[in-house]
């Protein structure tokens, strides 16, 4: 390989935590909801120094979710889901954990006690909610204080809503348990030319300085074309160095924009 | 599992061609960039009848890559990528396609021609840009007519860029290449109640329309709280018989709204 990956660059550098998302739903993958979840999670992470290593999205599929879990969690240091710990027939994402960590599932008198004083009046508080108590064997709640029903923590797999306010309230109550990492250093320059025409410089400049991963993200849209050019890492020396000589390669090339 | 799940549901029921995205971006894994690709493709692909059963998303680093291709290949029928085929050294997604496939990776001729028709200047076509015209062998092209830098197409896996606008025209080229299925039928009910109220009653419906999956999608949002059902399956009268059973229960749960 004649260039060196950016990813790859990051990864023999850090020992920072790692992190996947696994989100669980239909809705994602027939294109009827636009996944949001996971960028949430990517920059509530970045900040914490977790290494956001993978994301994947699966259908409602008990199957599906427990082998996508079992591959994730043995690999990354958390795991965060969203999605199927509603009350409705679909919500199988609690049972599919407690298979995938091979321990039982049942109501959980906590979570019972949340959900029964949210749902006070006579009859609300009916069998399918119930469900949303079912926890599995182990796990830990994760409080909501914006629909009461929890999420849980279960080895280092974190469950949480999918429904995005709710799962930033669970975020929000996480984020004292995780472990955190080195924050990288990030400075995004953004020109109007082609990156083709800056990219040999660009390659000699990654070369110059190994311990930064410098990425060129390119954007056509209605107000024209242009890229941003991205310098991550660890010292933050390095990345502000790395920085001022994209910044020079730009400032070089910008009469040649096309 | 006392509940079925609609994914299994529908996935026993039909013999559709099957697809999975694979998005390469570390910035997306960063939050710098919410990823809109993978909704793009699941929205390309749901009117073809191509059920997407699986997105990923990896970052710049081509053993990860082509781990992905390797296990979503060999499982779906079309495998979807985007990102990393442009000229800067982050751009590795060829060269990993090449490894994944066991072949090996040259200029392609007729690649280099629609380049250096596109950068028909002196000194615009240069190394970095002809870096774009490396396809694994036995690739077929995917045109382009935004930025003229091709895509290509490797046994059933497209590769395609990042850049949404150039993805768009990418995926209206490959469109006649694709099998198509048979399109599901979808109705979605949107009501201004507890998904818990109604749950019991949904779950009564999913049982009498096995051959239709009943999605239940909550949201909670400035304007309030709500509940978006979903029937989807592939015989039009049986999702228009269970669209009007779950109406009847919305209308029965009206006043009870919380």
């Amino acid at each position: 390989m004649p260039f060196a990956s950016a990813g790859t660059t990051l990864g023999a550098m850090n020992a920072n935590p790692t992190a996947a998302v696994l989100i669980v739903g239909n809705e994602i993958l027939s294109g009827r909801t636009q996944d949001t979840n996971s960028g949430a999670i990517a920059r509530f992470l970045a900040p914490l120094g977790i290494d956001l290593m993978e994301i994947r999205v699966v259908g409602d599929d008990e199957g599906e979710i427990v082998a996508a879990l079992n591959a994730l969690r043995s690999r990354y240091s958390y795991i965060f889901t969203t999605g199927g710990i509603g009350p409705t027939h679909d919500d199988i994402t609690a049972d599919a954990v407690a298979k995938a960590f091979g321990v039982g599932i049942d109501y959980h008198s906590e979570a019972l006690a949340l959900l029964a004083a949210r749902y006070d009046r006579p009859g609300d508080f009916n069998e399918m909610r119930k469900r949303m108590a079912r926890i599995p064997f182990g796990a830990e709640l994760i409080r909501n204080r914006v629909s009461a029903a929890p999420g849980f923590q279960i080895g280092n797999v974190f469950v949480m809503a999918g429904v995005p306010m709710i799962m930033q309230v669970m975020l929000e109550e996480i984020a004292p348990r995780l472990t955190r990492g080195h924050v990288l250093h990030s400075v995004t320059i953004t020109a109007r030319i082609a990156e083709g025409v800056i990219a040999a410089a660009l390659a000699k400049v990654q070369a110059e300085f190994p311990a930064v991963a410098i990425g060129s993200y390119p954007f056509y849209g209605p107000d024209g074309f242009g890229v941003n050019l991205v310098a991550r890492g660890r010292d933050a020396q390095s990345v502000e160095n790395a920085s001022q000589a994209i910044a020079q390669i730009v400032r070089e090339a910008e009469p040649y924009s096309r």
